[in-house]
């Protein structure tokens, strides 16, 4: 069987929902739970209680401060959101993310799933890390799924896709994809680039525009290849300015 | 859209658990709550807290005393189990069972899906009584849903399955499929005959034998007509040995 996706709880509110996740991830096969900065102790007494028999997971979670660093391993990641985020981004169903996952695997490319806080969901610079969105579809008029039931039906989904009969191949030549740590490299680089040179005006506006110039590059699924060919251009621009003696704006 | 499945609690425990599956069912528009003989009171503090939204579910969820009382005026039923129960009859998936019961919908088939008590399941009596059993594809070597899981899974896949295209024809000629109240009416008045001949010699097997007619009978698909045919013949039958002066025995 593929590799199953990791589940990333980011910023989860109460260990005793980390533990009925495990619960519910076990019963689909998932193992990799990754918790970014809960505020509770996943190994509390309420949480293993919860957990009903999948503390292993609980003990097997690994703790990250951030969500680029629980996700720099990762070449696909898929954010969960209850309600539209008016992102550029594409959006599918558990079942159509479960074919895809599989199919990832079957590549040897390294996915997750993410879920934001109990009342909240997750954050837009969450969601601007995400390749995928994946919404759940179900009764619009009343939609109320706890943490534990939303992993739940993508682990079931993700069961039920079962491995693709043939390995889907990469459409994108030799190099592989980029990982989420690459790409997350390219981002501080060129917004660094892009602060140096006074290209974010407005400081409200800044983080929105973060977040554009984010999700448009997670659309764009780049390779190694690609990322280091991006380093050089935006290298190569700021050269070419700062030899100009800073006359030379950067293009929008 | 076509009418939902009612949901059946079998003796379930915990008011608290009925409140969630409430909130699970309003996840997936199901409406039709019925409740076999459960422990607590239904309307208790705990349980309308863990509907969270979904208490009017729990306000016009029913009451009834058996089983046999909840499915009467239903035509297919379904019982989800966590093992086999080594009784013949059709095992599917929730995906599978989902399409079913939007096709019965669509050609005015009434029907349910049962659940058992918290920790224990569906007794055989009760499992007897169905016309399939729905059993969910996960992790076969950790197996632990809770109530309102189990039955967010079975929602779910019904939410997803949509109504079908075109209505799936009636193949059983002009009348309509027997209620459960027909059926377990017939059931009635063969086990009354087969007690009154002295059919079930030793008292301790005739639990298991009356399932196992119970079964073959729910297997068949009856219609309303061929329940008349088939009280007609247990009549004749009796009424045949009974002038014979009880020498004729009835045929196994």
């Amino acid at each position: 069987m593929s590799l199953p996706p990791a589940i990333i709880l980011v910023r989860p509110q109460l260990s005793e929902n980390i533990g009925t996740t495990a619960r519910a991830m076990m019963n689909c096969a998932l193992t990799d739970l990754r918790l970014v900065a809960p505020r509770e102790n996943w190994l509390s007494e309420r949480a293993v209680a919860a957990a009903s028999g999948a503390e292993k997971i609980l003990e097997a979670a690994q703790r990250f401060e951030t969500t680029e660093d629980a996700i720099a391993d990762l070449q696909k990641v898929y954010a969960t959101t209850g309600r539209n985020r008016f992102m550029v981004k594409p959006v599918v169903t558990p079942k159509q993310a479960a074919l895809e996952i599989r199919n990832h695997h079957s590549t040897g490319i390294k996915t997750a799933v993410m879920f934001g806080p109990e009342r909240t969901g997750l954050e837009n610079d969450d969601v601007a890390l995400a390749d995928t969105v994946i919404t759940v579809p179900l009764n619009p008029e009343h939609f109320s799924l706890n943490l534990a039931q939303c992993v739940l039906l993508i682990g079931y989904e993700w069961f039920q896709a079962g491995d693709p009969a043939e390995p889907v191949s990469m459409t994108k030549g030799a190099t592989p994809p980029a990982s989420k740590e690459d790409l997350i490299g390219f981002f501080r680089h060129l917004e660094d680039e892009l602060d140096a040179c006074g290209f974010f005006r407005v400081a409200e506006k800044r983080p929105g525009m973060v977040r554009n110039i984010r999700n448009l590059f997670e659309r764009a699924d780049l390779t190694q290849q690609e990322i280091r060919t991006l380093h050089g251009i935006v290298h190569e621009l700021v050269t070419y300015r700062r030899k100009k003696g800073g006359e030379q704006e950067p293009s929008e």
